[in-house]
């Protein structure tokens, strides 16, 4: 009987999905011990509740536990998934007013990922970290899947810094489907895959019965697009960005179809500068504007709140709430393949061993893989338009190096250089100053202390110095 | 009897500063033969005139031959020296305005090297390359010693794409003596180490008297940098940028001490974003500005003068015109070293083979070098600060890559998407306007052929296309 730790549980939307996929694997995964482990308790309790109805109600074999203790939630586990948001959305948007106000529209970072819970990734990359040096002494044998974000640095790091085995895991890819979907093709009829790091990956084969299918994205921005983005349907979904005219641009600048949160992330500064740029780029201004954001939590709230009223009324329908389709989160299709010897081909992030020519070996890239028992084989990956690795991929790895340092060294200054690069900085004093000001928020206290000065402090020699002139020229 | 070919001897104050380097070996290489090959026949008469009765004067048995064919200068030749500045100041310049006019202060690129001789430094890649294929044929033993800028770029580009054996070489590196000097170390007490990219080097070793000498940098900061600074000896010489608030401002961020040109070129963006920040870190605001940059000219041209003056009165003074004192460029004791089989320790750019951790195998680096008869054996450098590497040299390599593709691929959108980066680019607009307009100047002709639109043009979709709306919400 194996034994599944989800720590973070408590993100109802997530844990939702992963239950899904659990109960749709019902048969093969048999007997398996599900624990559900987070802080915040009355999230716990209703996740928990889910679960187990929903596993009678299917006569889905599965012990369901629920605990608020880490060290119990590892004990004894096969398999821990890491999906816990540590800071919240709400410290997260703090962050974001006050970067705003000192001139960083929408906030620092890549939009998805680098800075992601906060400044300098902090509390996501301790947990992350923590989570993998506890799991090496409680259940060294146990796969860590690492969903929590930012799952490029974090895996990279954890892989670097533990002996834990950790594969990371995210659903981008899937918006693929949304391409299948705009270009009507049958999933069945078509081949794919997809490369890169995370969030930063790229549709490096694509065939449709048979052949190569990228015409097909030719003929439909000719002849297509235009209607697509005037169709309603389109323009007030603010989270379609995948077939978006930011997508097409990045196709056409760097030769390969970005896939899922690429088309928020890899793009360049100039398409994000403000809501006006956003608008020219994405519908309605896009996921990350003011506009598309309050769009989704506004609808990750009301998902939520068809949660807890399912649950207070016990008016449960599996259909209503759970998809019964496969969600595409590749955790529970990983679990089968290693637990049941059922090979499957996912998309994991896994560190390079040259897959991705140009990427240092010990970085974590986004590949599929072929997943037999222990063995991850990732697929060759063809070699990357040498336009997409110098201005795309190259910059995002020397980005996750940036951030690990920084985090690693506990070096304020390494933070403040790389916002000192973003394009909207106009002075090294006001990105030192973003850089002060988040760190002096209450919720960053650790942060603070581990974020050092510089030894010599910011008081750089000037020619202001130099003491007045006392000659006569 | 060996032969030295000078490319570009034109060039009087290089040219000087070799002859008066042979002059001082004139036992070591006596009846060598030297070619000096230009195509403007004015200047190279008169470097001819100069060498020959400079060499009478010492006695000096060489055989100096004016040519201004390239194959002749080439034919038999043992070391060939490139020193060619294919489009001159004069382009430059009018390049330098026009993106002055377009929103670049002191126009595009890292001021030193990357864009060297104009966009995309065309015309010296083209040329040194050009030069190197034709050295494969006509005399594929000899050495290149490539002075031509951009070095990292051109001996990078050589070194991977031709049989030549190719070493850079820079004198930038001689400015550890104006280090020297400020703190009153004598040089024969003094051991010192320098490493990194052409014009992004780093002292990484400086010993006085067997002991770290690097307290004495700071302590010199702490008790004489101030008056230095006041000094008019220092505040009207804008060329002395060795020892500027800039180079302490490097040596405080990094951790190393930044030698030579990299003063100018590996500091940030807001070190040089206009004349008013040059003068915060640099006397007089610096070789960069306006203001140093018309004063390295009319030096230049002061020099030149004196030279033309001397020709044309015959009143020639061997220490009035040239130095006494080796110049410090490694060409002439680089060719005594391999004829003459007494090794010396030089500072040359040699692919790197891992003597920099972090950076590519094929790049090439500057570091010190043991050179004996043919072989070439680079000093073990310690590991660079982590933030050193992924704030100035990763990125500086990155560059490189960068221009080299451009070049090689004639890949116009790669010169757009560099120049989009310019922390002054305020749209992709204004990116594409700059490289446009430089690519249209007629001495641009070939490269204007050269670097290819992008096959699907500048006119990404966006939505603006779209239809306007025909329902009601």
């Amino acid at each position: 009987m194996i034994k599944i730790a989800i720590i973070g549980a408590g993100s109802i939307v997530f844990s939702g999905r992963l239950i899904s996929d659990l109960i749709q694997a019902r048969h093969e995964l048999r007997g398996a011990h599900v624990v559900l482990m987070d802080i915040n308790r009355k999230r716990l309790e209703a996740v928990y509740a889910l679960a187990t109805r929903f596993a009678k109600e299917w006569g889905a074999h599965f012990v369901f536990q629920p605990t608020t203790s880490r060290q119990e939630a590892l004990q004894g586990a096969d398999f821990v998934i890491n999906t816990a948001f540590v800071p919240g959305y709400q410290k997260l948007e703090a962050e974001r007013n006050i970067a705003e106000k000192l001139g960083y529209y929408r906030g620092i970072g890549d939009r998805v990922s680098d800075y992601y819970g906060g400044i300098g990734a902090y509390a996501q990359l301790k947990f992350s970290l923590e989570l993998a040096r506890e799991m090496e002494n409680v259940c060294p044998k146990a796969w860590l899947l690492q969903s929590a974000n930012p799952v490029l640095e974090a895996t990279t790091l954890i892989a670097r810094e533990t002996s834990v085995r950790v594969v990371g895991m995210c659903h981008g890819y899937a918006k693929i489907l949304d391409v299948l979907k705009a270009l009507e093709l049958p999933e069945e009829e078509v081949e794919y895959q997809v490369a890169g790091l995370n969030h930063c990956i790229w549709l490096t084969r694509f065939r449709y019965k048979g052949e190569n299918a990228y015409p097909l994205l030719d003929h439909w921005l000719e002849a297509k697009a235009t209607a697509f983005w005037s169709d309603e349907k389109y323009l007030f979904q603010p989270q379609q960005y995948q077939m978006s005219p930011a997508a097409f641009a990045l196709y056409k600048m760097f030769g390969l179809f970005p896939i899922g949160d690429t088309v928020r992330a890899a793009t360049p500064w100039w398409f994000h500068e403000n809501l006006e740029t956003q608008k020219r780029w994405f519908p309605a201004g896009g996921i990350d504007s003011e506009i598309g954001w309050t769009c989704r939590l506004s609808q990750n709230i009301r998902q939520l709140q068809r949660f807890e009223q399912a649950i207070r009324t016990g008016l449960l329908n599996f259909r209503e709430i759970f998809s019964d389709e496969p969600s595409r989160e590749p955790h529970i299709p990983f679990v089968i393949a290693v637990v049941n010897n059922k090979p499957a081909r996912l998309v994991l992030n896994v560190p390079n061993q040259d897959v991705i020519h140009g990427i240092p070996s010990d970085v974590v890239v986004e590949v599929h893989c072929l997943v037999q028992r222990e063995e991850i084989r990732p697929e060759p990956v063809e070699p990357f338009p040498k336009r997409l690795m110098l201005y795309v991929l190259i910059p995002r790895w020397l980005r996750m190096e940036r951030m690990l340092h920084a985090f690693q060294a506990g070096d304020r200054m390494s933070l403040v250089l790389e916002i000192a690069e973003d394009h909207r900085t106009r002075s090294l004093e006001q990105a030192i100053k973003v850089v002060e000001e988040l760190l002096a928020q209450p919720w960053n206290e650790e942060a603070q202390r581990h974020y050092k000065n510089p030894p010599w402090g910011w008081d750089f020699p000037t020619h202001d110095d130099r003491r007045t002139m006392d000659f006569e020229p």
